[in-house]
C-alpha cells in the first residue's frame, strides 16, 4: 500500500490543461486566469488628486511663503481645467480629478479657509507631490498586473474591470462525469427503503466544484451491475476527469477497479495508507483523462476529493498547493492506526480542535468543520500544542 | 468622528431578516438554512457493515471457542438476507448492508481464509459489535442535524442529500442595488478618456455577493449630477441594501449624502476613524433597507464591504461573525494615523505579511492577497510577533 504523498505525486503526473475558454467578468469569480493581464494605460492614469482641496505651485508656498492664494478655476472628477497657474494662484480640487501637470501639491479642505475667491492654507509645511497620487506610480502602462494562473476573487474581478478587460481568457472547465454506484444506493427524491441510502457524494462534488465555478457535466447512478458499469464507462471515455463512488473495496460487489481495467483505464494504484479513504483507486483513461474510485462513505469521499482530486484539479487549472496552515492542537488526540489520518476540526482558541466521530460512513461527522487536519501515519499520540497541518472545505 | 465598532454596531442595529425561499439543493451551496434540518429516520438506518468479511455471532467465537463456520449467505449491499444463523454459521457480508440483527460482529475479509462453504478466522480476540455501525448511533430519527442559520458548504449540502432534500428554505436573498456614482467614471467596455476611470467597484461588490450565492438587482452608473441621483434614489427606495460608490467625501461634487437625506434616507453616521475608508456613510431607508455610501476608491469599497456590508449581511442571514484568526506579523509595520487601519495581507511563515501599497486609490494593492489585518487605532507601531486580527477574503 503507498502513502498519501505517494498517491498525489501519481496523481499530479497524470495533470494536464484543460484548454481556454473566454468568459464574461460577471462569471470570472472562482476562476483561473489563463492569461497574463497588463496595465491598458498608466496607473493612476493621471496626477490623481487623493484629496478634496486646493492645488497650488510649491514653490509658492515653500519658497515664496504665500499663504492666501486666488482661486482661478474650480475642477471636478471627470472634468479638466483650462488655466495655467500664475504665482499664488490655486485650484480648488475634487478627489479623483486629474491634476495638472503645474501643480505638484494639493492641501486638504480641512486644513483651508474660504473667503470669496480667496483661500488661506492653516498648515505650517508642505511636501511636494503631497495628496497627489502620480500618474503610473501603481503601475506602468503594459506592466504585468496579473499572471495567468492567476484564481480569480473579488479584488482580481476589479482589476479586470478597471482595465476594461469585460471578458477574460480563463482555465476551461474540465469535462467531469460523477458515476455513485452501489444497489443501495437511491436518488434523492425517490423513495428509499430501510435497507437503502440515497446518495449525497455527488452533491457534495458538485459543491465542491462549484467553489471553482466548474459543474458536473454527467452525473448517474448506476447498481452493482457489471453490464451497467461497463455501460457507464463507455459513455466517459473521453471525460478529463471521471470520479466513482463506492464499488471500490474489497466486497464481491466491489466491480468498479475490474470493470474499468477491462474497458482499458490503466490501474495507477489502489489503496493508500489513509484514513477515512483507504481503498482509494486511481486509474488514466485511454483519452488521458483520469479516474479517481471513492470509497462510497460520505466523509471517505469528502476527505478524498480535499486531498487528492482537489489538488489534482489545481494543477490542472495552473494553480498551486490551497493555503495550508500549520496551527496548533487544543487537545490531545490518539490514533490507533499507522494511516495519515484526516479529521474534520474546527478552529477554536487560535488552534484546532477535532469534531467528534463516529466513523467515516457518519453523514453528521463533517458538519459545521472548518476543514480537515492531519494527523501523519507515524505519529501515534498527538498532544495539546503540537502543530499541524490545516485545510479549508 | 465615531470608531469602527461604534459604526458597526449601529449597522448591525439595522439588520432584520430577508425573508426565506424554497431552492433546490443543487442551487443551494453558500445559502443559509432558514429551517432546522432533523434526521428524515436513523442513522445509520441499519445496522450497517463497515467492512467487506464475515458476519457471526460474537458468543460463538468468544464462549464456544469456534474458528471455523459454515457460511450460509451471502448478504450484498442494498439486499436482504433470508436465513437465521445457528451455532458456528456465518453470513458472507459487504461494507454498507444492513447486518441482520442475529449477528452482532462483523470480521474483515483479510482475516479469513475461504475454503468452498467454509470460513475460518485467523485473529485471537473479538469485540461484540466490531466493525457494525449501531442503527442510529451516528444519528437517531427526529435529531436536529442542522439547525436553521447554518451556512451551506459541500458537507451540510451532501448532509441534504442523505435525509431526502430535495429542496430545501433557506435565507431570501436581499435586493441590492449598486449605485456607482462619478463624472469621471465609465462603464466597462466603453472609451475612456484620459482623465476618466472605469467602474470596478460594482464588480467587486457582485463578486463577494457571490459567495454568498447572491447578487446584484439592480446596476447602474450615475454621473454627479443632483438630479440624476435622486432619481436613481427614488428607484432604490424598497430596496433592501443600496450600496453608493463614490460622492460621499468633501468634495463640492459629492452630492450623495445631501440627496440621501432629501429623498428620506435618515442619516445614520458619516466618517468613521478608519483607513482605508473614512468618507463611509451610513443611513437607513424610509422601508427599512438601509443605504452604505462608500468611499469610490477600489481598495476602501473592497475594506468597507469587508468590514461592514459582509457583516451586516450576515447578521441579517442569520449567521455569526465571519471566521477571524489571530495570527502574528512576520515584519514590523508603522502607522502614522489615529485611525484602524486595514490592510492587504498574505499568510507566510505561519504568520501575517502586509501587501505594499501606495495607497487607497491603488487597482493593485489587494491582488494576490489574502485578506485583510487590522493595525488597530490606539497602536503606532507594530512590531515582528505582534498577534493581529486577520480576516480572508
Amino acid at each position: 500500500m503507498i502513502s498519501v504523498q505517494e498517491a498525489l505525486s501519481i496523481i499530479l503526473d497524470q495533470s494536464r490543461s484543460f484548454g481556454t475558454t473566454t468568459v464574461s467578468i460577471n462569471e470570472a469569480t472562482g476562476r483561473v486566469l489563463a492569461e497574463d493581464i497588463h496595465a491598458d494605460r498608466n496607473y493612476p492614469p493621471f496626477h490623481r488628486a487623493a484629496m478634496d482641496g486646493f492645488a497650488l505651485r510649491s514653490i509658492d508656498f515653500l519658497e515664496k511663503g504665500i499663504r492666501t492664494y486666488e482661486i482661478i478655476e474650480e475642477l471636478f472628477a471627470g472634468g479638466t481645467s483650462t488655466l495655467k497657474p500664475h504665482e499664488g494662484q490655486s485650484l480648488r480640487i475634487m478627489t479623483g480629478s486629474a491634476t495638472p501637470i503645474e501643480y505638484d501639491a494639493i492641501i486638504r479642505i480641512e486644513d483651508c479657509t474660504v473667503n470669496g475667491t480667496q483661500v488661506t492654507f492653516h498648515i505650517d509645511t508642505l511636501k511636494k507631490g503631497q495628496n497627489i497620487a502620480r500618474q503610473g506610480e501603481d503601475a506602468k502602462a503594459g506592466e504585468l498586473i496579473m499572471a495567468k494562473d492567476t484564481r480569480l476573487f473579488a479584488p482580481e474581478v476589479a482589476a479586470l474591470a478597471v482595465t476594461g478587460r469585460a471578458t477574460v481568457l480563463v482555465h476551461q472547465q474540465p469535462k467531469v462525469a460523477v458515476i455513485s454506484t452501489g444497489d443501495e444506493v437511491i436518488s434523492v427524491g425517490k423513495e428509499v427503503k430501510p435497507h437503502q441510502i440515497r446518495d449525497s457524494n455527488s452533491y457534495a462534488l458538485a459543491s465542491f466544484l462549484h467553489n471553482y465555478g466548474l459543474s458536473i457535466t454527467y452525473r448517474t447512478l448506476v447498481p452493482d451491475n457489471k453490464d451497467l458499469l461497463s455501460k457507464a464507462v463507455q459513455d466517459v471515455l473521453e471525460y478529463d476527469i471521471v470520479i466513482f463512488s463506492g464499488g471500490v473495496s474489497m466486497g464481491e460487489a466491489d466491480f468498479v477497479p475490474g470493470i474499468l481495467v477491462d474497458c482499458g483505464v490503466q490501474n495507477l494504484f489502489h489503496k493508500v495508507k489513509l484514513k477515512p479513504g483507504k481503498p482509494l483507486w486511481f486509474g488514466k483513461l485511454p483519452s488521458g483523462g483520469v479516474v479517481f474510485g471513492l470509497p462510497g462513505n460520505p466523509m471517505s469521499c469528502q476527505v478524498c476529493y480535499k486531498i487528492f482530486i482537489e489538488p489534482f484539479l489545481r494543477q490542472c487549472l495552473g494553480l498551486g498547493k490551497a493555503l495550508t496552515l500549520q496551527l496548533p492542537l487544543v487537545v490531545n488526540k490518539k490514533k490507533n492506526v499507522k494511516l495519515d489520518q484526516y479529521f474534520p476540526c474546527v478552529l477554536e482558541g487560535g488552534g484546532i480542535k477535532p469534531v467528534v466521530i463516529n466513523g467515516s460512513g457518519d453523514i453528521t461527522s463533517t458538519l459545521h468543520s472548518h476543514g480537515l487536519a492531519v494527523h501523519p501515519l507515524e505519529v501515534d499520540d498527538l498532544v495539546k500544542g503540537d502543530t499541524v497541518d490545516f485545510i479549508f472545505w
